[in-house]
């Protein structure tokens, strides 16, 4: 009898029996009329020029440096939202409780979202509560959903990158990426996963590390009005490794990162090389990559590094017709693969 | 220490402090301008006419005669976006799912969900899935959220009322009852939560029992044709007692209930009395309460009545001026005050 592991809920390559044999099989029929259906498999669904998205929240510490399970939830959606080309509108919160939840961590949890969400300006506008006896459920799990609109800076933004290539789509969708298009990271990668799990574990590094839980819906606003931006995906479970590699297949394109210019905490570098982790496959919960037309990807990058969630940005590398999948040029100047990852390098981080 | 408890999470009184001093209290600032929100605690909200809900799903065990947690999910969210007058266009679907869990019966699961969303028209186009340790969860728990856009015959539907009385309110919510409107139960009550009592516990009653578990959406669309439908809800947690409280308390009416007439089983029934539990206050999970204006009562139970959801449909009350709160006239002629549950008869039935 076969059963689910947890390698399968990672986000990785083996999670794709789960999404492919089971989910996609069973659910993603009838959906010709979509524009973007759930076999996209991209970060939102849109139907009706609504965009619509899901996120379950079992992050383990609820509480965590920079941040905790109700600011997670927030910014996974508001992100999910943004990332499509949309102005999110408004969330969704579930919450399942386990009986003998301390009251004054839910409220700590919801003051979170409550300022989380509005600091945004995406109100929760629904929700529904559970509660369920003890020992059914580790304390709490939150699931939030959220609606938007297409962004008012969208179309100009592809009417820039018209300028310089034929577009097609609509939206920001995964299959968006050409031949030369620029990538940027809109700030240093792996914080969240590795101050999640050093928190966790208790393990030591030279600073303090915190999560980059974040609400990008500003910063991506701020982005598109410069226009070019062909795509665009935070990068949450499997890291940048696992949107890159996405990005590749989805849209039929190689793609070459350069390890130097990939910005990358001093802290991070050291418990990565320490704990032999990958920070390119590390869950980030507040950075996006971004692909965007060569002749405007230094005004976009220097959009993001004018606000507060993309002042790191950087761009790290290119679309490139020379190679197929994921490679990246490392430091001491060879070239090594960069694979999707298989599974999670630590579990119950979003 | 306070601490949560499993009443706070049943849908009756106690959930109150958890809702408003809690939930609402740090969630529902900032919504001035939403047509529905957050603290209207409605079964759905509704923002630039979108139709946005959420329900979380702990139901044990996750399969029970008439249904599983995969079709309860669709439907629970179906019926609460379909009573806002809105025709459901898409869910989303986030399930949580613990470590081992038998393939064999997520695919089960999976398949309910397609078949039940595909028979109501209502496709899932975006999801998430998380997979966490053994034992930091009871096998699975599931996530829909649903949106949907405005009943084409919500405009007729109100021009109708407005023959008989003036109505100012564009969504069919719980403050929409006026005296005299026509109460309608579109069912027999409490088949859900008796079934998977039953079933959970063992207990034999003369007959099978089976959860009444549907998509409402077909049945309301065609009651809404007929037109003067002043509020919908579908009697889930709390059942019908709790549905008609709100609607007593947000709409500022009394409403008198007829024993008599209210669609109840025989083995209902008889469980009820067997295990001292009201079938006002279990949960259905495939019946809608509905008021309407005394002049198209008639017209439209015998529209109810032509669907197979609401076959066995019958009026059952008015809202009237004569009482505060909600009264039940008994078979035996007395009057009996029907309270809002406190809490839960039967845990975990959704």
């Amino acid at each position: 009898m076969a059963r689910i592991t947890m390698a399968q809920g990672a986000g990785g390559e083996a999670m794709q029996d789960l999404i492919h044999d089971l989910i996609i099989a069973n659910l993603a029929g009838g959906q010709e009329n979509i524009e973007v259906p759930l076999d996209a498999l991209d970060d939102s669904a849109v139907i009706d020029d609504i965009v619509f998205t899901t996120d379950a929240h079992t992050v383990k510490p609820i509480f965590f440096p920079g941040g905790d399970i109700g600011s997670l939830s927030v910014a996974g959606t508001v992100n999910d939202v943004s990332v499509m080309g949309a102005r999110p509108l408004a969330l969704s919160l579930a919450m399942v409780i386990e009986e003998g939840l301390d009251r004054d961590d839910l409220s700590r949890i919801l003051r979170s979202v409550g300022e989380t969400s509005r600091a945004a300006g995406v109100p929760v506008v629904t929700g529904d509560t559970k509660v369920v006896e003890h020992g059914a459920l580790d304390k709490i799990i939150t699931t939030t959903s959220g609606i938007g609109r297409r962004s008012p800076y969208l179309d100009d933004n592809i009417d820039v990158i018209r300028e310089y290539r034929p577009f097609e789509k609509r939206w920001m969708v995964d299959s968006n990426l050409a031949y030369d298009d620029v990538l940027i990271f809109t700030g240093s990668i792996g914080d969240h996963g590795v101050a999640l799990l050093s928190f966790r574990e208790g393990y030591e590094f030279e600073t303090k590390l915190t999560s980059d839980v974040a609400c990008l819906n500003s910063m991506i606003q701020a982005a598109l009005k410069v226009g070019g931006i062909t795509c665009m995906k935070d990068a949450t479970r499997g890291g940048v490794a696992n949107t890159v590699n996405e990005w590749s297949s989805k849209s039929g394109v190689g793609i070459i990162l350069r390890e130097d210019d990939i910005p990358l905490k001093a802290p991070v570098k050291a418990a990565c090389g320490m704990l032999g982790i990958d920070p390119l496959e590390i869950g980030n919960e507040g950075k996006a990559v971004i692909g965007v037309v060569p002749e405007m990807a230094e005004e976009v990058l220097k959009a993001l590094r004018g606000t507060p969630e993309g002042k790191n940005a950087a761009i790290v590398g290119t679309a490139s017709r020379d190679i197929r999948g994921v490679v990246l040029e490392t430091t001491i100047g060879g070239r090594r693969i960069v694979e999707p990852p298989i599974a999670d390098p630590v579990p119950r981080i979003c």
